[in-house]
């Protein structure tokens, strides 16, 4: 439970100046398939409520929609729209995910599998080299999520600079996987990659994917990037792997045993403290300022998501190759 | 019928001298679900068999580990391995997905939707600007399926030349789709984009997805690349339009109607012609040099898979809303 | 809102002296996906707290496994088991099942659909004939749910005496759905048949279902209970429709637009007011007997379960058929 | 591979006077999943063709809709129709289902759990008492697979009569699981009890399921019914069981221990070599007289079918509890 709550709390608004000051009391109430501590196997159901949220703030969204949001493309599917926090698009809705992430992340301790994410751009602030270059666990001890204090910093700087125009800005998560065992993942349409891309594409804000060598693998030649199987006889029990790892420890969808690691790309949040041409309901055209409380960066509380959103999809995998 | 053997060809081996010289005779036949030319609404059933594989090409594969292939992987997740032609892990199975694309591309000219994809990058060379710079037409024109002449001779030499040393080479393909509806893609984790990644990431030897303004979104303020909405008057219905589009025209997971583009990272293609260090299945070191009849760059018939798999996943996405 | 909360009244313990005398509040709180009493498309959450229950009751299930319960299997199954009112396979759950079949309903009414499911056995006490002969309306008149009220005051006279003896008593449901177009259900493993013999298996007790002729059709011949087609030019459209329906409504797994009717076997609660010979979780002989507020016989209350898995199964079906 | 040919050959149409006299040969042939005589884990494709059927005695079937078959239902569900052979809703679909279930059955052999069905019922005969009354391995000895040899005969003569007057009949399956462990099935919605019956009603002419003591459990009580837990010391590992086994070895959805056991009631063929009055697609009146080699009785050859529809089932949940 302490667990949860903390996991909760890394992505919970207003942990620093860098994030919206609202504050969200992110209670967690387990509703079913917990009893005494433990899981029993069945459903788990809870509850966060969102103690913070004034649906009043949200009147103008009755009739606005606002640029590159939900608002439009929902009314049109739906014909009706909850306007209330941008309803069911609402960025909220992650607060599910941390918790099932958590409880995942609880599970994969067993397997001695871990998972850490960690801002890795911010704008043109760009942490260089690979997540071997870093201590990763540094990322927890600056509001920006990044395992160099002094990249972090420059971050931060550039975050607030944003913040103070009424403006936003994107960046990248980096996220690896440490421990995961060999086969895991499934052919054709349920290879591992395909999962983890499908899973932080559902993520607010996500625009693309990579993994491996990820998109520089379009400028190498195969002789220069395949990864060349030895047979590691360090340990005590031999194992065969590969002297470098641009595959990004995926094999036709299946894991080989190396680091899984990964990259997603997330665009400025679409929410702004500066006015913006947009048209109502009514298709008539006004502008939009939005009124306090928003995010000028999503990326240091999307490290959470981004790391729940693998262990759940990990977890799944397991549990497939478990049945074999 | 023969739309779908068209569908085919652009798929298939030996097409140029750019790639494999295999000439696999790709012939449907369908067992099932079509009667009188039309399909009757229950499954459709087909078989394409592969005349032109010698199981005896791939007795090496029993032994040897390829590099960055799925043999060892494969192995250590089920325990065994049907090493012909990879098995279950060979681009072949992308036959069965032109066919199944070719079928939903007839389906979705009743709603006036068109998917092209092209090769927009091979190695360093790069088609530069957006895809409205282009006649997409044209990259039907040249073996390397890229809109643009001139870059597709530079692509051609490029692979003419990495071909005669044995090797591969990676590249980029761009994807568009025009003409979807507002409404289609599904909240949270029915995202359209989260289907399109996934689709994108099950073909062998892609590496990366991104959609709209995608990596390059980490870049850019909020104020730079949100867009804006207005009210287009100008034609006989209103409609309300976004000025730009780094959207790439999904907004919450969903389509706003303006269109659909994203872009897949393909590595080189891991079989090379030249001598490669490798283990056996027994853990003993090895030397791999495959044997003739390897495609040095699977772009050019990557391009009607990226197709086909946008097909495939757009119309079941109409189709869910087509139940709402 | 108002018939959500009738038909949950219809499941209530309660309700008569039949049923048990726990006065379950049942107030269902909606969650999500209702906004200004409609449905906004996305997910419907809601939460019926039971405010009735006492832990402290279900003390001895802790230790001690209930004959014909889930007891024993949940342990075996998970290693863990929640004791607190049978825990995930208390009948408590069903509770959801009325809110989402009333849900259904409503849109059921739009296609003008209707569902009956009436009490036709109790013990030896039998319904004769066909649902035909019986003014459905009249089961919602007297406690049992039978639409023959002298049937029905022989029903409750059987199920008093079976309380007074601290026993229980099963019986048979009856269901009939008037108004399904032709053309609901789905080939070979998404028979309409199926769908619904699955969805009323899953209701706790059930032991059986069968539909049109049901097991009687093991008895007749081909030529005696074929359905004969007819031209009914009665109404205003011509219609192809069945002199007789033995089929029950469905051929092929397909609705054929006559009334589907079946019936679904439900045995004795196991929960006895008297001593039953078992064993502890420690596999020691035990004796156990129930404390107060059971019911004596389930069928009155599974009445609005029935039709609410049928309601649930048959929209299902619907909005797939829609997607065609 | 000879089991699965075995297996195909007990639901193969001419294998005794009592059915049809067709002669398909019924080869498969596998395409997929099985290398070197062992699974590969991969999916299994196979082939039957039909080598005996004439798509002219199809012809009338265009134009004809015969009585209580799907031709009606696809006709207006698809509003296209392929009428060879019936189509999508043949009976000749289960020949896949009998492959599929023979290497069911062999995985099965590993957990030593043994599936038997046999004909329990052919129109008003009826085999008595329990299935623990017979030696279920003399049901293959006879044509009817009924385990009491002198029933057997009686059944044979029925169906040989009903078959000279160009009739047809019905009847009942039982069919037994023993072996099953302990904890099999899921709750709610994935009760053992209702992927059966869900298995059961997709068979062609299925009308009924029931389970355990079935419809019979309406007539009795509670204190009659319910099954006793004791502790079995009889076997060197102590073992909670019950005294009768009324449930049919599921409680709460989950597998006890005890035997399986549930019946399926199946309709008389609806295809008649008397005519009947139907109406053409036209909707005028006509009437319709079957040529040759159709069954009289469909039990015989369904008994492979049900057995292994129990099969496949059964896997599948052994496989999601092996998950756990």
């Amino acid at each position: 439970m302490d667990f949860i709550r903390k996991e909760l709390n890394r992505r919970r608004p207003g942990q620093s100046g860098l994030t919206t000051p609202r504050k969200e009391a992110d209670e967690v109430t387990f509703l079913s398939g917990i009893y005494e501590g433990k899981t029993t196997g069945t459903p788990i159901g809870f509850l966060v409520l969102n103690e913070n949220q004034h649906s009043s703030d949200y009147d103008d969204l009755k009739t606005v929609y606002r640029p590159s949001h939900a608002d439009y493309t929902y009314q049109q599917k739906y014909g009706i729209r909850d306007p209330r926090g941008g309803g069911r698009s609402s960025a909220r809705e992650t607060v599910a995910r941390c918790v099932a992430g958590a409880i995942a992340k609880i599970v994969l301790q067993d397997y001695r599998i871990t998972i850490r994410a960690y801002t890795s751009q911010v704008g043109t602030i760009r942490l260089k080299g690979s997540y071997n270059d870093y201590d990763l666990s540094l990322a927890e001890t600056n509001p920006v999520r990044c395992p160099h204090p002094a990249t972090a910093l420059e971050m931060e700087a550039l975050i607030k600079e944003v913040k103070a125009q009424g403006d936003t800005i994107g960046g990248i998560i980096s996220c690896v996987i440490q421990g995961t065992p060999v086969g895991i993942g499934e052919p054709v349409f349920g290879k591992l990659q395909a999962a983890l891309a499908h899973a932080m594409l559902t993520i607010n804000a996500a625009k693309g994917f990579e993994y491996g060598d990820g998109f520089e693998a379009a400028l190498y030649r195969g002789s220069e990037h395949n990864d060349r199987f030895y047979n590691d006889k360090s340990h005590d029990q031999e194992m065969i792997r590969t002297r470098t790892n641009y595959s990004g420890g995926i094999q036709g969808g299946i894991s080989n045993g190396e680091d899984i690691y990964f990259r997603v790309a997330f665009k400025a949040v679409a929410t702004l403290l500066t006015e913006q041409e947009t048209v109502t309901v009514a298709g008539e055209v006004t502008t939009l300022k939005a009124r306090g409380r928003h995010d000028p960066c999503v990326l240091p509380r999307a490290v959470p998501i981004v790391e729940s959103m693998t262990a759940i999809t990990l977890l799944d995998y397991l549990l497939i190759q478990k049945a074999r």
